[in-house]
């Protein structure tokens, strides 16, 4: 089977919904991989702002509204946070560093969560010092490895693997090339990984 | 039951894709109905491009390759116009013309077809004309009463009426006040208007 790579963006409402209903599959790799990217310099290369719902109020006021919705069909807990969109670099380095640990996905969404849920600030290295502790785990030292410059670079390339698939948006899934857009894309995607003899 | 209203615009690809899976669930007014409207006065009146995938290549990319499986795994032909988007004016005068008959549905998905599989152009009369000709219907009669003023003024309403509610995209699936946006929706939006204890 071709592994699912699940992309996903700190910054992104839709990501978290997304990671959510993937943590609650219990696939792992070498069948799901996650992998953190920055939608930002994507976006920006492009010539497009950071923030699409700017320049856009109906679909802001739909996709806040559409939000709501569906993390009550997940049973998910969402509140639209007072600053958006966030600053998820370091989160994305953590995710970066260490994307072999079984925490990983716990990390990932209990980010979200924070996020999302909880009205913190996720650029806050305490906000992340507080959730690695509250797992259990060395936060100190994992902070310390999230900004390493190998673990920058791996980011990086993680960002600019995402655009060389053509990721446009979070979250994405890819399986070899074949791309996926969207939350809701999610099963469209395990599916396609399950019949190889896809082209 | 509060009805779904299912709003298409004919230059749509999604669009296509959302009248064939509608129609196949045969659900009909006062349960369902289907109403027209123009995306591009919308778009344009947000200060919008009517044609938005011109500046994203890597989002029109991914459309096409995905509309390529939507329609595969829906059992649906598809093949990329060489023009797109196209005039879809007269054919959304017909539909907005006769909202009630029957034969609705099967016109929507008739033109849907000759400009998503089958290369023709639906801003020509004549191709309009042999669809309802095909169907057994009086094309002449039906293609005057499209151009009547009250059937004009009746098309800008529904435009109204739909940047009204909210809508910035096509298909849309609206239920009272809730709008759910794109053909992926289909589902959550039927399943919403059965349960009529929402608020």
């Amino acid at each position: 089977m071709t592994p699912v790579i699940f992309w996903f963006e700190f910054a992104s409402t839709y990501s978290y919904i997304a990671a959510e209903r993937l943590r609650a599959k219990h696939l792992h790799p070498p069948q799901v991989v996650w992998k953190a990217f920055l939608l930002g310099p994507i976006l920006e290369a492009q010539g497009r702002s950071s923030s699409p719902f700017d320049a856009q109020p109906a679909k802001a006021a739909y996709v806040w509204r559409d939000l709501d919705r569906l993390a009550a069909k997940h049973g998910l807990p969402f509140e639209k946070p007072r600053s958006f969109p966030q600053n998820g670099l370091l989160a994305a380095r953590v995710a970066t560093a260490f994307p072999d640990e079984k925490w990983l996905p716990d990390f990932v969404c209990a980010v979200f969560h924070a996020e999302f849920a909880q009205g913190h600030d996720i650029a806050e290295t305490e906000t992340l010092a507080d959730i690695l502790e509250g797992m259990g785990l060395p936060s100190r030292a994992i902070l310390e490895e999230a900004v390493q410059p190998e673990t920058k670079a791996a980011l990086r390339r993680a960002t600019e693997e995402a655009r060389a698939l053509g990721i446009f948006g979070a979250p994405s899934f890819s399986v070899g090339h074949e791309l996926f857009w969207g939350q809701d894309r999610l099963d469209d995607a395990l599916e396609w990984a399950q019949h190889s003899h896809h082209p």
